[in-house]
C-alpha cells in the first residue's frame, strides 16, 4: 500500500504545528470553509444530542427525503429510496469506487483523494487532462482512445469522475463539455460519479450549471454534503444520489461493513439543513459571495505579479501556474516548500492532485483568510466589503509581500530548509 | 465483490420493518446496547455544536490524551501519540486491515464485520474454531497448522483478530489462551488486533480479563469504542491504541483518504467520556449488572428448554445450540428464519458469523428486551430487579412461548414463508 496520508490533510497538520510554534503562516492549503455554524444548526444538532441508535445504513427516513427535495429543488427528480447519506462525502466516494470496481478515469488535476482512493480499493487511475481553461472533467476528446487503449491492455475501465464546481481549479466545466462527457460515458459504459459538493457555491449564475445526472441520468450518481455550502466539514455529513438500485445494494453493503451510518444527532440536524430552510438559504447565499470577493482579490493579485491563472468559478479555490516567475524551480513541491520557508505561505503543491510535478502550479485555498476566530469570520460574513476587514486585508499583503519575494528570488536563495508535503509523517 | 449488507444490520432493518408493520416482533438479532444516552454526554455534546473543523485525523488532542487514561488505568501504559481515533471501531478495523494487508485469521464464529472486511480489502479469511467451550479466540493449537498451509500455498497472513469478550458467543477467552495466541502470533510474525469494545462489560471480575496487549504489547492493536458501554453506537466513535509507528502512519493514510476524522462535536463529548466521570463509572457499572442480569435470565430459559449454551461471561449476547431439537432444520437460517416466521422472534444464523450453515446455532442478542421507549430503558437501568419489570417478564414469556413451541414442532410445519436473513435486500 502506498498511499499515504493525505496531502492536504497532511499540509493542514503541518501548518498547525507551525503556528503553534509561533510561526506566521498564511494557511492557503486547507480546503476547510472556514466559516462558523449557523445557530440553528448548533441547536438543531444540540437538540438531538440523546439520539443513539445506528438508524438505517442508508440514513435516517427525514434525511433522504430532505436530500431528495434539495435535488428536485435543482431539477432532479429524486426518489428518497435512491439517496444513501454517509459521514462525508469522502466515505461515499471511496464506498462507490470500491462498489463499482475497475479502473477510474479522473480529471488531471483532481482532487487529492480519487486516485488514492482508487488505489485503496486496488484499482488504478486514469489521469486525463481537463480541457484547456476548464477544471474538474476529463478532456472528452481524449477520455475515449485512453479508455479503449487501457481495455485493449486488459484493464477493466468502469468509472469516470467529475468535480462540479472543481476543486483544485475553481472552475465550472461547460456546458457543452458536460454533455459531450455523458455522450462518451453511454458509449463507452462508464459510471459517471459527478461530485458536486461545492455546487451551491458557484458565483456563476445558476443556469451556468449542469450536472451529468441531466444528461445521463441512467448511468450518473451524484455525491454531495454541507462541508462547503454550510461548513460542517468536521460534523461529516454527505449524501450521495444513486438511481441504479443495483449499484446502491452494493454501496449499502461496503457502508454497513465499513462505517454502518453517520452520526445520529448530525442526520437529525443535517435533515433539516437539506430542506433549506431561509436563514440557511441566506446565510449560504452569504458564503457564496464572501468566498467569490475573496478568490477574485486574490486572483487579482496573481494576475497583477505575473503569474498565470483562470478566474475562480466557483468554490474557494485557485490553480495558479508559476511558470515563468524568476527562481528556477524544478517542480511544483519545491515550489510550495519554498514559499512555506520563506514566505510563510502554505499551498498545495499540484503533484498532490496529480498534475506534472514539473509543471508550477500549485492550489491556492482562499477560505482560511476570513478570521481565526469565529467573531471574524463571522464579521468577515456580514461585511459589505470583507476586501476591507484588517485581518483580511493583512493577510492579502502577506500574499502579496510573498509574490513581490519570490519575483525578486535568485536561483541561490532557495537551497536550505526544503519541506516535502506530500512525504509528511503521520499526524501529531 | 460479493459482500451485501452487514447481516446484523440487514436483520435489524427486517425486524423494524416488520414492527412498523404491526408485528409483534423480539428483536434478539441487533448488537445495539439499548440504553438511553447519559444526560451529563448529552450536554457536553450540545456544547461542542458549533465545532466544524476537521481537526486532526487522528482524533483531537483531548481525546487521544482521554483514551490514553483510560488504558493506562487498566494497566496498559499508552502515549497519547499512539491513539488512533475513528467514527466507530468499526472503519478502525477495516482501516487497519487495509493497512497491515494480507490475510487474516479469524476465530469461527466471529463478528459479521470481520470476515466482510477482509474481502472488502481484497485479502481472504482463515477462519479457526475457538476451543471448547471459549469464544472470540482462535483455537491456539489449530492457527499454527492452519497458517503453515496457507503460506505453503503462497498465501500471505499477517494478522490475527481476538474478540474479548466475544461477539457472539458472549464468552471471554482464558488467561492461558490469550498466552497462547500471544506466543504463537511472535512465532508466526502476525499482528493481534485484539477487539475489546465489550470490555467495560465484562460480567467476571476484572482480573479474568487478559488482553494481547498484556503479553505480546509489540504486536497487539487494541480497538474500543463508546457504542457498547455507554450505548453510544449511533455517535460513532472509536479509538484504536497502534504502539507500531509504521502501522499508525499506514492506517492514518487509510483514515485520511477514508473517513478524514470522527464528528468534532462527538469527539469533544468523548474526551469527557473517556477522563471516566464517577457518573459515567456508575452509569457503565449499572449496565453491565443489568446486561448480565438479563442475559443469564435468557440462558436459564434456554437450558429450560433443552438447548445447549454456555453462560455469558461478557456484553449481551449467547450462542446457543439447537441440535437435538425437534423440527429437523438443515441449516441455522432456516432455524432463524422459522423463528422469526413463526414466533416472531429475531436472532442471527450462526452462518452470519461465519459459522458452519449446517449447525444450528444462533445468536440472541438480550440488549434489545430492556424496553422500546428511552424511559422502559432507564427504569430497567434502576431497577433493582428488572426481570419483574412488565415489559421484561413479557418478553422473557415470548421468549418461552416460542421455545416451547419449538420444542413441539413437527417437520412439516415449517416449510411456507420462509425468510433467510442473510439475503436481504438492501436498506429501505
Amino acid at each position: 500500500m502506498s498511499v499515504t496520508l493525505s496531502a492536504t490533510l497532511a499540509a493542514n497538520e503541518e501548518i498547525a504545528r507551525r503556528q503553534h510554534a509561533g510561526e506566521r503562516v498564511l494557511n492557503l492549503a486547507f480546503g476547510e470553509a472556514g466559516l462558523p455554524v449557523h445557530p440553528s444548526l448548533v441547536e438543531r444538532l444540540a437538540r438531538a444530542a440523546g439520539r443513539n441508535g445506528y438508524g438505517p445504513v442508508a440514513g435516517m427516513a427525514a434525511l433522504r427525503e430532505a436530500a431528495a427535495g434539495y435535488w428536485e429543488r435543482r431539477g432532479l427528480p429524486t426518489d428518497p429510496e435512491t439517496v444513501v447519506c454517509g459521514p462525508g462525502s469522502k466515505p461515499l466516494l471511496y464506498g462507490l469506487l470500491l462498489a463499482i470496481g475497475g479502473d477510474v478515469v479522473l480529471p488531471m488535476p483532481s482532487w487529492v483523494s480519487y486516485a488514492a482512493q482508487t488505489e485503496l480499493a486496488g484499482a488504478r487511475p486514469l489521469l486525463i487532462p481537463a480541457p484547456p481553461g476548464e477544471g474538474g472533467v476529463p478532456d472528452p476528446e481524449l477520455v475515449v482512445p485512453a479508455v479503449l487503449h487501457a481495455r485493449s491492455q486488459g484493464r477493466e475501465v468502469r468509472s469516470l469522475v467529475v468535480t462540479l464546481p472543481d476543486n483544485p481549479s475553481g472552475r465550472l466545466a461547460a456546458k457543452d463539455t458536460i454533455k459531450e462527457i455523458a455522450r462518451i460515458a453511454r458509449a463507452l459504459d462508464l459510471t459517471i460519479i459527478s461530485d458536486e459538493i461545492y455546487r451551491d457555491l458557484v458565483h456563476l449564475p445558476e443556469e451556468d450549471f449542469l450536472s451529468p445526472a441531466d444528461v445521463a441520468p441512467e448511468r450518473t450518481v451524484v455525491t454531495s454534503g454541507l462541508s462547503k455550502s454550510l461548513a460542517l466539514g468536521g460534523w461529516r455529513i454527505g449524501v450521495a444520489r444513486v438511481p441504479s438500485a443495483e449499484l446502491r445494494a452494493r454501496l449499502l453493503a461496503v457502508a454497513s461493513e465499513i462505517w454502518s451510518s453517520p452520526a445520529a444527532p448530525v442526520q437529525e440536524a443535517a435533515a433539516y439543513a437539506y430542506t433549506e430552510p431561509p436563514e440557511l438559504v441566506e446565510r449560504i447565499d452569504r458564503s457564496r459571495l464572501l468566498h467569490g470577493t475573496v478568490a477574485r482579490a486574490v486572483h487579482a493579485r496573481l494576475v497583477r505579479a505575473g503569474v498565470t491563472v483562470h478566474a475562480p468559478q466557483g468554490g474557494f479555490y485557485l490553480y495558479p501556474d508559476f511558470t515563468g516567475l524568476p527562481g528556477g524551480f524544478a517542480t511544483s513541491a519545491g515550489l510550495a516548500a519554498f514559499l512555506l520557508d520563506r514566505h510563510g505561505v502554505g499551498v498545495l503543491p499540484g503533484d498532490a492532485f496529480g498534475d506534472d510535478p514539473a509543471a508550477l502550479r500549485v492550489r491556492v485555498a482562499t477560505s482560511l483568510l476570513y478570521g481565526e476566530t469565529a467573531e471574524r469570520r463571522l464579521a468577515a460574513l456580514e461585511a459589505r466589503d470583507p476586501l476591507g476587514l484588517p485581518w483580511i486585508a493583512a493577510s492579502l499583503d502577506h500574499l502579496d509581500q510573498a509574490l513581490d519575494g519570490l519575483n525578486s528570488v535568485r536561483p541561490a536563495a532557495r537551497a536550505p530548509r526544503r519541506t516535502d508535503l506530500s512525504a509528511l509523517p503521520a499526524a501529531g
